[in-house]
């Protein structure tokens, strides 16, 4: 009160799957609005695996329903344009095994390691046509971000590491997440779509 | 050439689906950007449950899918608020049976007056709760809009009617569309859903 300048929570939680095109342009979008706004990001990575198939599905609803699958590889092309952010559809398999690149993410506690990390691992997947189920694109990651790959690699497939995936895509499916990439206000607000991307960062605190 | 102005198609196709909620906000708010760029639009109005049946669901994914339809109503409440436009979750059933409004609409010809009927069968629906599955939901509305609802009804009933619904049906299937509100641009550019409105009506006419 006094001012009218609207506030923000101080933190908003950023969930996403490895595999999904509009995470990508989500996680490369969503820094700046953070920032505008004073905004802490948790990276929080899940599998949407497991959540399609309590829904009865065995793969993402872009392989199932033909015609949703085309629309959003023409409609992440513009998209990506728009944001003036690089996009190719790739020969590679769709969607990409994401697990690695999961678990890999969450041996870095670091917000902003964890956010380069999985923006990178984004590019390599769909602006450079790489497949990040393979280790070796994901090693040549962790170099170039000046990372031990081969010490992450190990952490990894530690029972921590695996269980912490597992608790991360359980606590999204308790808080009605259904699809990626999605956003949680401080006062639990449930957003989804790289399209809601300012409406969950331009969510304001109430007043206590 | 020589102006930096961007030309746009003259025509729009505004594909929309009476028991759809985010139709409803696109339907109040495609004419105000639809004039902005001097652009008319075509009034489609087509059946999703047909296209849905052949993708396996026999209702609406927001009933068939727990989360999604949950997370759905928290949606259109949260931007109806941005848009500044009533709605109001009814007691009705959801999806309503859209195939009278449907019909009456394609009995109207005329764009402003086809346009002026559907906002107002959408009012009723999603924020005054009413059902427009009942016939004197819609005789009002048409009375209210000065027009002779009972000579409406009888066309509403005509072979030719029942056939344009359908023509339109299959036509929309035909473009690739699965889903409403749908838009599509004089060189044939799918748009898909309330959040790409502003995209397809900017979408540029290519220089001949």
């Amino acid at each position: 009160m006094g001012t009218s300048k609207t506030e923000f929570w101080p933190k908003i939680e950023f969930w996403y799957e490895f595999a999904s095109t509009y995470s990508y342009l989500a996680a490369e979008r969503i820094q700046s609005l953070a920032q505008s706004n004073g905004m802490d990001i948790a990276w929080r990575p899940f599998l949407l695996g497991p959540i399609f198939k309590s829904q009865g599905w065995d793969t993402s609803p872009f392989g199932i329903y033909k015609a949703k699958g085309n629309y959003m590889w023409r409609d992440i092309e513009r998209s990506a344009d728009l944001y003036g952010l690089p996009f190719k559809k790739s020969d590679q398999v769709f969607p990409q095994n994401s697990i690695l690149a999961a678990r890999i993410a969450l041996c870095l506690p670091d917000a902003d390691q964890r956010g380069e990390f999985s923006k990178s691992a984004y590019r390599a997947e769909f602006s450079e046509g790489q497949n990040i189920a393979e280790p070796q694109v994901i090693a040549q990651i962790l170099n170039n971000l000046g990372h031990d790959s081969d010490q992450l690699f190990q952490q990894a497939k530690s029972p921590d590491i695996k269980q912490a995936l597992f608790a991360n895509t359980a606590e999204a499916q308790e808080k009605g997440i259904f699809g990626a990439p999605s956003l949680i206000t401080g006062d639990g607000e449930l957003f989804w779509g790289d399209d809601r991307l300012e409406q969950a960062l331009n969510w304001p605190k109430t007043s206590p």
